[in-house]
């Protein structure tokens, strides 16, 4: 890269998920940030790190436009550019079809299908306009495979990944890229509460669905992420991995 | 990583495509290296940035299976570990299908699902006795789509393509991540030539079939596979990235 400004990376939801490691992994790496709901020691800690952090607060749900228009507008006041722009959804709806309800149906799609179809409105016309950027969007490995006990949610997100492949074939004459990854199986509380595994006896059972047998952590899908985020690769885009120990 | 011994890389064709910006960046994240036929400059290079380099010579063509052998050999004799392996193939036949013969369908297997048959067959015995290590297959893009003028060539990469996915599955439960990528329309030699590129006017109608409307360099496709080999991030496995400017 030739840029002699440093870049500047929008982080939809820092205080959760990968958001707290993609913002530290960024800051290593040269990043400017704005973040939707950083905890203070993290925005503390980035600002050690000799990032400029601007903090958004209120904008958990980027399933409502406005919380996304909000950290664009944030970055294009403090920085007028952005570079990278990443964000995770999420709406589980557990069960079988036949016993799902078209109210869980909707629930879903709002969750796990308005929220980047929102922010990809919301981040893109900035990079249309600078004719450069990249977008990660956190969707699900459940996209690439039929998901027992969740068919809805894997349904939905195979939608929003194959939503996030064509915007990017829409986006790439303006040379911006945009691509998805997706986790299962990760070491976060909210997978543990949600799979059971924070029983020792029921992680051991968990740990057994996936194929590398343990569970992933944060810190290394922060580190997958980044030749999407950080500049130094951008021919490639409309591409979905699933980051999920060999389970998709 | 906990690791406290330096990490060890095999790079399979040390001379030619993404091999030399691979060796770098891996030398840059600690990486020792036993290189297929580097050029004594790229060695004098890497051993400037604090590697220990092993030069295997005269094993350019991974179809040969002594030449694996020999790679891995030279890793254990040296280093005793493997922790990185990774190896590009090709052999080009274009044309089309109804032109084709079984000689050319033959060398194409021969090229591009032999070769990394055998490197798999060499390097995944260590990784297994380790339970540890991750191998990157350079496949091609046009794994992911029929590649107008290439029938041949698109049909067997897929099924190498879709050997690692398989080879992966079998290895997950060794904590051996196996992963494959493919580029297409990328900036060094081999490809001009191929495409006529080196003619300005060509070069333009080249990168118009390119979604992203450029060439891709080697510098970024090696910046985008260090995840998957240099130890930050080994819970991604059976997977396979299109690194072609969005045209697969």
């Amino acid at each position: 890269m030739t840029d002699t400004f440093r870049r500047v990376a929008i982080i939809g939801d820092a205080s959760f998920y990968v958001g707290p490691p993609l913002a530290r992994s960024l800051a290593i790496r040269g990043h400017d940030h704005v973040l939707g709901d950083p905890a203070p020691e993290l925005v503390a800690e980035l600002e050690s790190a000799a990032a400029t952090v601007v903090a958004v607060e209120g904008v958990r749900s980027l399933a409502t436009r406005e919380h996304c228009d909000a950290l664009v507008a944030a970055a294009l006041e403090r920085f007028g550019r952005i570079d990278a722009a990443t964000m995770a959804s999420g709406r589980v709806v557990t069960g079988r079809f036949l016993n799902s309800t078209l109210d869980d149906l909707q629930a879903v799609v709002r969750g796990c299908l308005e929220s980047p179809y929102h922010f990809l409105q919301a981040v893109l016309p900035t990079m249309v306009e600078q004719r450069s950027g990249q977008v990660l969007i956190m969707t699900s490995a459940s996209a690439a495979r039929p998901t027992p006990g969740a068919p809805l949610y894997s349904a939905v997100r195979a939608g929003a990944t194959h939503l996030v492949r064509n915007v990017a074939d829409e986006m790439a004459r303006y040379r911006v890229c945009v691509n998805a990854v997706g986790t299962n199986f990760m070491d976060f509380p909210e997978f543990l509460r949600a799979s059971g595994a924070t029983d020792p006896e029921v992680r051991k059972k968990v740990e057994a669905q996936v194929p590398l047998r343990r569970l992933g952590t944060l810190d290394e899908f922060a580190s997958f992420c980044m030749p999407y985020l950080d500049g130094t690769s951008t021919f490639v885009t409309g591409t979905f991995v699933p980051f999920a120990g060999g389970w998709a």
